[in-house]
């Protein structure tokens, strides 16, 4: 439910205007290097109000070890983190509690939890908890680089489009232009993977990659290689011959992955990202206490696109998946 | 590994040229009514040989129920159910041994398994394997079909394009003109699903399908509801209004799941199926004996457009998901 | 690893002297009232400081709600729950560090965890994280009320033997004489039990809550109804006769449970709680700096009998994984 | 439910009086020699018929691969394993459907799966089930040997008494004479295991081995180490001093165990069987139809003294947990 991983196991936990925010990490190697600085530029990265078409809501996001770390080195008990939530404004959402928002999880968070649900800014179905992955992201980076000193694997996610342009700057004004929201489209790409990650049938690294990739709020697809393209192709085109016993290939339309297990190659996929929900267009939805369609608009402070902080948290994921397999195919250490 | 669920639990063996492959399903309800026959449609769909661009290879493909059947009903108990192989022509790959065939699993089985792998017919990794898919399908299909008696759960699978094509004789005509494979893409419908299945954040109802469909040989991407092209909307375009409370949208760009949870819309999802890595076209590929490229020819019986034979194994795949998911948010009893 | 349950999940985390320890409950049904004064009872029962022979340490121990509660309900989001480490002197420890404390987890996680594990006053090995299992059995204890109000299911444990005496005060005045630690056993009885808990084989009741029991520091043994001294009855005398319908038996030597499954009758089982391996004594034990043994005197504040506080951890852990059966089995509801 | 274990991964399924049992086991490594002899030894120890006390009932049990296994080792893929039914003679339980059998799995099956259950001698619940986890213990004895060539793991079990007797013949003869069925102890040593195998808290070595142990039909009870008797101890005289560096301890209460992982000394625990349910003796039971109690003599062809058979279960479940354990410290490889 709010846990994944067989062996490098990430719990998520939090509300957007709660207390705060957390993860714990569970099956970290002992004796990796940990502090609080080490967050910061993935933090960083992750966060609004820098760019264009981000949200002004602020957050220090520090990272409080509450457990797993000592000396500065993880011990191999849980590592615990908490993300204080300081900058709310709930009084913004109360006063919307009758009127499910458009493409947000308030009507089924209602229907799911009886109405018991924290509904202010999202309550726990908010991008807020990414600064959580972003946390787990960053310990499951140090684990990978640590795995392989002479290559260590790489890893990096980019925008490749906004709102349909490849030029983000170009997007990005489409959207401030229509005073509308827009989406993107995240890729990311692994360098230095050995061959044989990811297990037959139910395990494959698509599989697993994946199940992970569609926690991350807003994600709508995902495709490995040359995807979706794949099925306009011939066989023959399609089909990576192999060149030598390293088993590099001369194309990679496979992205890494054939049979479910990597193939040494780079890896590489690309995600949708929907635009966001918190639109500044005015839309129509249901008020429950009146039963009927009314205008609604956003209150609140929000991203236009929220595709522009997705980078960091699919890296953060990627790198969670990708450590955990590492660790099965035991090419990482239990102890450091 | 090769099981998944986590209460209706289905695990998954065999080989292409093995004994046989098959399937325990653990966790199924008790008193459900099963016998050979109610498989026998959906393994018809899913076989070879009557279509043009389908394998030759012919297997009775006769669900054989080892367990957890008795006296015509489902007991409680795992249900073990095994198909023989018997029109194997292991001779065909044996040959072939020393030349990994481009884009399929046998490099990265043989570097994951240390040459121990069962090399015949692609082994463990084959698409002969689907039938024990399509034998859970069965089983999770007449479950969800017993969980509501007014409005049962309707899911149907179709091809969407083959080879670049929506004409699917137009699509599957350019790869016998062309002596070559072809891929397509494959879409999947959902009607009458409860709101509130999926769990927040790692088990969203997009996470864990996706986990289920990318053990299907041959799948690189999926998308839900508008899935990539909402990547090029704007939000107040993207956005489903809800206009009752039933949560009824006046579109359904969402596919029917938003924040990972379904909200009781038609639940709609595509996935590209790439070209049958055994094209009729010679190509190249490594020696492992040799150590250099050579040209290389396929042997055996393969499908020219094996999307063709994806439909029924996507439906397999998606029931067993949703059997799972409301078997957890109880909406299918433990005992019928 | 660090969590436990199907459905009702629990995650422990923390350090004897870290920042705190605290508990992950995920899937617990949403709308279940909680707030802090709901754990003080059974928080104060594990409290160390009031009776002859627990430890001098005193902890406030008031839970403080992270996430997963609101406007004093529970949400259907994970609980997290932190109890704060203020009352710590660490300084006890530091000086041993290179003396593992005999009959303690020193050794073992200094060699599971190339010695970077928490050393201070056994780290995450410590008896001080039972105050998370407790956290976490009130919330189970309340999920058990709410399942069955004619009958709601009744959970009780209790010492029968403290340093091999039947009365309490006999076995402790014995360890104050000796100036040594003493063991005891715990019995934990469950009433109102539904027929029908626990899963064929390897998920049998006795197996769940074994595996749960077993977290419990110091436990080292189980034994269910008669236990050890069924091995040397006849099976007439054994064999409890069914009397009605509802599956009543004439005896219990069954203890509630067969075949692994609930059959209705109240549920028995006792545990061996070793005596405390902080004895006043002088002991021997290695120095790993002089790879010499030396004798050895404990340090720190330390409880006689901690067996005295177990009956409350037993009752916990045993609620836990009874919510999670019953929730497995559909007798709790996921929403109230 | 019907699964166990976190990297190697026992599934178990079948009945007494169906087609057959069998095992498939996930996660094994690949490159393990495996062929039909392995098991026989194993499986000889395990049967009826050539002891006094034990059942005449006679099966070949003859493991038949139907996956996994190729060119006699194993490939990396789920290895099954099937063992026909051949001798059974279900008339003997038909009759008896209305009774339940005192101390047996019937009352508790029926209630559960609402009477679908295969109800012919026990079912999914008979002991016939553990030539099934025999078989996956062969397997898994094979990988302990394998994974340290200089100190192999040694594991055995043995029976330590019988019907209250430390001299088995005599204990049985008791039952003889008696015309009753008697329970015993039996007890597993382990050599040679590595120190830190375990999980702190939930998968402590006790957790996890009692989690497998209680899988075994008739089992109601186990100790560690001293078990219960250290309840009776002081502190002083139960906690082992470590001697060496590598942890050799002057004494062994703790059984190999200390904070739930393994401290590198013998490990040791008992196990104890309740006399066999199916005794000879008239007894009283509830019959289904009449709603009354009447009398009831055991048809069928049943074991005086169950735990003779026993032994070779115990080291079975056991060599399958620590395989597991060990595979998840890295201590055995996923290829050999």
């Amino acid at each position: 439910m709010n846990s994944f991983g067989r062996i490098f196991r990430v719990n998520i936990f939090g509300e957007s205007h709660g207390e705060g925010v957390g993860i714990i990490v569970d099956g970290c190697p002992a004796g990796l290097p940990l502090a609080a600085e080490d967050f910061l530029a993935d933090l960083e990265r992750r966060k609004g109000g820098m760019q264009k078409g981000t949200t002004p809501r602020k957050e220090d996001d520090l990272p409080i070890f509450k457990s797993g770390v000592f000396n500065y080195k993880t011990t191999g008990a849980p590592i615990t983190i908490l993300f204080e939530n300081k900058n709310t404004r709930s009084g913004d959402y109360e006063k919307q509690r009758a009127v499910p928002r458009p493409g947000h999880a308030d009507f089924v968070a209602h229907e799911k939890f009886g109405g018991n649900e924290d509904y202010r800014g999202g309550g726990h179905f908010s991008g807020r908890l990414t600064v959580a992955l972003v946390a787990a992201g960053v310990i499951a980076k140090k684990i990978l680089l640590i795995s392989n000193h002479n290559h260590p694997v790489e890893l990096k996610s980019s925008i490749l489009e906004v709102g349909g342009e490849t030029d983000i700057d170009k997007g990005l004004q489409k959207a401030i232009d229509a005073k509308d929201s827009v989406g993107g489209i995240v890729e990311c790409r692994v360098r230095n993977l050995p061959t044989g990650l990811g297990e037959p049938f139910f395990d494959s690294v698509e599989s697993v990659l994946s199940h992970a990739v569609f926690a991350i709020p807003a994600v709508r697809a995902i495709e490995f290689g040359t995807g979706f393209a794949a099925a306009k192709m011939f066989g023959s085109e399609h089909n990576d011959a192999i060149e030598n016993i390293n088993g590099k290939t001369k194309t990679n339309h496979a992205g890494g992955v054939v049979g479910g297990i990597t193939n040494g190659n780079e890896f590489v996929f690309r995600i949708a990202i929907k635009p966001t929900s918190s639109t500044p267009k005015e839309q129509q939805t249901l008020n429950w206490d009146t039963k009927e369609m009314e205008p609604f608009s956003v209150k609140g402070r929000h991203d236009l696109c929220i595709a522009l902080r997705v980078p960091v948290v699919l890296e953060a994921v990627t790198a969670m998946v990708l450590a955990d397999l590492m660790m099965l195919e035991q090419k990482i250490k239990r102890v450091f």
